[in-house]
Order: structure tokens, then sequence, then C-alpha cells
């Protein structure tokens, strides 16, 4: 079963993908090049510690321990060996989320507490909740802008919340896949706070802000020796492969496509929420990241029923399949180029008006 | 530590690398093309099910059931996830052989018994041996090829040894890794068995025959659905990445390349084993893959020695460590061009003749 966007290999001819949510812009020129200049880098099996790339993404970071970074095949393999490496007694799943917490946690034997501590309009989330149904040893997971919400936590809430945590022997992972994409990064990102929380971890990827699900390239960043140590212990050798190195010592440096993404999506966030608040029979919530969350507040048709009449057209959405607390009436829309946003806004007008 | 071949990122300066036992033909020119024009390929997660990939090995491999093979970030993860759904009593590692298959058992808390049931010339294997440490539900491991030895056992002994193995309820995994490189393939692989074995995997990989351990794209192929599914089970989402896809859609049809590296590769390796069995105070062992295990049969320096001196002249061997029952005096050669071939027979022979 398959619980994710961008499943467009299940769909019949053309379509504009807005189920999954990455970067418009699509694979950096920059790595277009890299990629058929160094074509040779496959014949060697990657270096097995990843020295340049470690540092590559460390200096990307600001951050003074490359040692400390540990590379992945894609953001989730991190996710799943920092489970692994805890071995945390519960986990607490901040829904609704992106399903794969939740799903490396019960593949590992970690029992799974799902709360949903966010308000009516996903626009905060409430600690207290999350706090009584602690036991030393959880393990908090919070997505950080959240997949689907687009909820974005400050950075002087959340050290509130590692503080916390750390007094109360839990964890926190937080998941930074979309931060690239909201306005005050880099000063809102908890990796210069790290030093602080050694119960803390830090997962990015490069999937999402530079448009390249399909390179698999995730890391995890902490101060904590022993948990980057164990994570390390559960890889599998040369677990990034070629093309994934070459990305990341490549992208992170591309100036030019970083400030051009941001400035992009910015605009297109706050166009395609300006439109699409306008529909009727339409919510949309507000969002820091390059995604909206939006929910089908009239009528009796459900996201897989709009999901079916706008594929029709063209149009493909995420339905909120394998996200819990969603209602059957939610569904995510990707922020997109200009004229796929138009497309967007008429085709779900139409839809929603001949059904309303 | 480590203990595979092909660490040339800790070497300085320019070397010929005779560690790595990969084809010196390189990556294929058809990879190359398709990567540049297939960019876009990155924009998209890889499908989740890896269907036209499947496809593309079932019908290279002359495989029926597409849904019985399952792809993996380098055949390492399918080894590794082959052992955690297999939850083997006890591992039969048949040393000296690749260091990955004892390390994915032990760090799946399985048993490692490590036999070395080879003669002295490392020709045959004596599978009495093997019985005497079987309980039911173990795993016999064999590399078909066997790095590092080279050596082969045909199809009618290994279907011996299924059957066996069968009778005594234990399951047999089949690394056939470097097959593409020996004489009767693809006569000689047991993929045309594998019906008849439901006790049996077999694994692949594009790493060693397409001249790229960059890709990362190995798999595992069983008549046994339940195996199968087990493995999925234990699997990340999308953990092969784009490049690697590409790599399986194209390179096994590349019957070019294909016929120019079986013929290449048979005649260096006759020439480099001939030229090496000329050498004095040096014994290289028969091979039938694209490498040649050979021993110092001579004076003091051993693997390590050896290497450093070789390294001082700009040559890089696979000395014994992590292979067991080697002893400090064995290394091994991969085959690689004739000017490689030649330069690396002209320096053996300088530093083992000074040596003398």
């Amino acid at each position: 079963m398959n619980f994710h966007g961008g499943d467009i290999y299940s769909c019949q001819g053309e379509v504009l993908d807005f189920s999954s949510n990455i970067n418009p812009l699509g694979v950096p020129e920059s790595f277009r090049m890299a990629l058929c200049e160094k074509i040779t880098d496959f014949t060697r099996y990657p270096d097995i510690q990843y020295r340049a790339l470690r540092a590559e993404l460390a200096e990307y970071l600001g951050f003074d321990d490359p040692e400390l970074v540990i590379p992945g095949n894609g953001a989730v393999e991190i996710i799943y060996k920092t489970i692994l490496a805890l071995e945390s007694a519960r986990m607490i799943n901040l829904s609704p989320t992106f399903s794969e917490y939740a799903r490396a946690a019960r593949q590992n034997g970690v029992e799974v507490i799902d709360l949903n501590i966010y308000d009516a309009s996903f626009t905060d989330l409430d600690f207290s909740l999350l706090f009584a149904a602690l036991i030393p040893n959880s393990l908090v997971v919070l997505c950080n802008p959240n997949n689907p919400t687009g909820t974005f936590v400050e950075r002087e809430k959340m050290c509130f919340l590692a503080r916390e945590l750390a007094q109360k022997d839990c964890f926190l992972l937080i998941d930074e896949a979309f931060i690239e994409f909201t306005d005050h990064y880099p000063e809102n990102s908890m990796i210069g706070e790290l030093g602080h929380y050694p119960n803390v971890i830090l997962i990015r990827a490069a999937t999402k802000f530079f448009g390249m699900p399909g390179i698999r390239l995730g890391f995890g960043v902490s101060k904590n020796k022993q948990l980057i140590r164990g994570i390390r212990e559960h890889l599998e050798p040369w677990n990034v492969n070629a093309a994934a190195v070459l990305a990341g010592c490549t992208v992170y440096r591309d100036q030019e496509y970083i400030t051009a993404s941001r400035a992009w999506v910015k605009e297109e966030r706050e166009f395609l929420f300006h439109q699409l608040s306008k529909i009727d029979g339409l919510t949309v919530y507000p969002s820091k990241a390059n995604y909206h969350l939006a929910k089908i507040s009239r009528g009796k048709m459900d996201a897989w029923a709009l999901k079916n009449r706008l594929l029709e057209k063209g149009v493909l959405i995420r339905t909120p399949d394998g996200f819990n607390y969603l209602s059957a009436y939610h569904f995510r829309l990707a922020v997109k180029d200009r004229p796929s946003n138009q497309r967007l806004v008429e085709v779900l007008r139409e839809v929603l008006s001949c059904h309303g």
C-alpha cells in the first residue's frame, strides 16, 4: 500500500502533480552539469566514511563538527536508524504528520502514541498534552515545518520543548526537511542550538528543497556522539551512492538556486493561498512551507472523489491516506510554478462549484 | 575500520587500483548518456514499487516472475535484509569470503560459524565439513565465484548442496555478484534452478560487472514468496535511487558492453595469471572471476609490507584484512587493462626480487 504523495507511476498520461511537495524549480542545473562531467565517480565505491560529503554538509549548516553529520540514503534511512540506535521506550508521534516516523518505530518494535496536539486551524501545538504522555526514555518526533499542515514551531518554543524533554530523560527528533522553504531560514533552524541539547537530533534532506526526491540524500546532525556512533553502527556500508554524494557536494553551494527557490516559493505560496482562499466550499490553512493543507468545507464529495474528478482534468492531489487525524475531506497541495498554480485554482473552482 | 578494497580515498596522488575488483571497462557509455538525458528523473520519487526496474531485471535474467525480484541499495542491502527476514538459528559462513555476510548476521544477532572448507589451492570445497556444522534453520552463504579466491561451484554441485540443505531445513544464499565474469555464464547460474529450490535466494549486482560500485544497485531473486515479502517488509521506502534505477534499466540491455567485457576479462585474466605464475616468490591461484588471489611464498615480507612497497610505485593491492583463513602473506589483485596489468607484473617482480 502506498501512503505517500507522488505516486504518478500509477497514473496514465500527462499529469500536473500537486501531490508531491518538492521544489518546482526542479533539479539544480549545477547538479546536472556535475553529474554529466563526473560520471567516472561511479567507477569507484563511495568513500565508506563520506569525508568530503560530511565536510560539505557541515559547511552549509555552519556546524562545527563534520564527524557528527551522518548522511543517509534519504532522510528516511537516518530516521529508521535513529530509532534503532535510541532504543526508546515509546515514540510520541505528533499527527497529522509524515507517516514514516510511526512506521519506523513500529517496524523496530517501539510502541507509538499518536497525539493530535494541534489547534483546529493547525497553527499551533499544545505541548502540555504531549508532556502528559511522556514516560522516561520517550522519543518525540516533530516535523518542522510540519508535513502536511505547514505549521512551524519557532526556535524559542522549540528550545523550551527540548529543555523540558531533557529534564524528563526524553529525546527529540526534529525533521527540518522543508525548513529552507520558510521565510526566516536559517535563523529559525535548531542547528545553532544543538550544543545546548544533546537530546536532540536534527534531520535534513536534499529531497524537497533541491527538487530531487529521486536522489535519496538526507542526513542527521546532533551533538550527541553516542547517538551518532549508534546510528553509524546500524548503517550498511556505502549507503549513499555516488550520484547522491555528488549532489550533496554540488547543490548546497549553489547560492543562485537557493536564493531563486526561496523567492519563488514565497511568492507562489502567497499567491496560491490567496487564490485558494477565494474558492467557495474550500478551506485552506496558512503554511510556512511549500504546500498547503486544504479541506472541502461544503458538500458531500470527499478527498478521494475530488482526486478522481481532478485527475480527469490532469491534476493530481494528495489525499489524506496515512495521515492520522485528518478527515476524509482534507487534502494537500504542493506549491508549483505560476501557470500550474493557476490551472489548479481553475479546476478546483470548476469541480467544487459543479458539485455545490 | 575499513576492511574492504578500493579505499583509494585514504591514498595520496595517482594510484593504479588493483584492490577493487570491478570491470576495467568502467561505466557503460549507455548509462552515461541515459543519465545526462534523463536528469529529470531525479525530480520524482522513484516508483515505490520499482515496477519497471523489476521487469527489466527479470527480463535480463530470463526469470518469469518480476514480483520475486527485489532491488536493493547495493547487494549488501538485500543480504542484510535477507538475514533479518529469515531469522535463521545460525549462519554458516564459508571463509575466506566477503566479510559483509558475517557482519550482517552478527549485527542482527545471528550466531556465525565460520568454516574453511576449501582445499589448499582454493579450487574446491568439501561440503561434508559444512553438513556437520548444520542445525535446523541454518543459513549457508556461498559467494559464487567466491571473493577473494575465485573458486567456482558448478551448477550440478550447487543443486546437490541446495537439495541437501532443503532436507535439513536449511537455507542457501548464493551471491553471484561476479558470475558474469565467468566463462560459462549464463548456463552456470542457479537462476534456472530456483523453481526447484525455494530454500535458495540468489543475489546479483551491477556493481562489479558493470564497473560502477558507486551506483549501488543489487537485487535478490528467489521463488520463495514468503521470503521476498519478508525482505520487502524490512526495506525502507525508496531504497534505490533514480540513478540506480536508470542504470538498471540501461546497462542490462547493453549487449555490446556485456560481450566486450566478458571477452576482455577472459583474455586479461589469462594473461595476468600466466605472467604472475612466472614471478619467483609468488603463488597465484587459478580464478574464474576478474581477480586473482596470490601469496608471497618466499621471504619475510607480508602483504601489508608489500602493499606499502607497491604504493610507493603507485600500485594498490588488497591486503587480507577482514578475510578469515587467509594468511598474512595472501593478497588479492583485480584484473585490469593490459597496460595496468603489465605495470603490476613489473613492479611485483621488482619488489619481490629486491626482497628475495
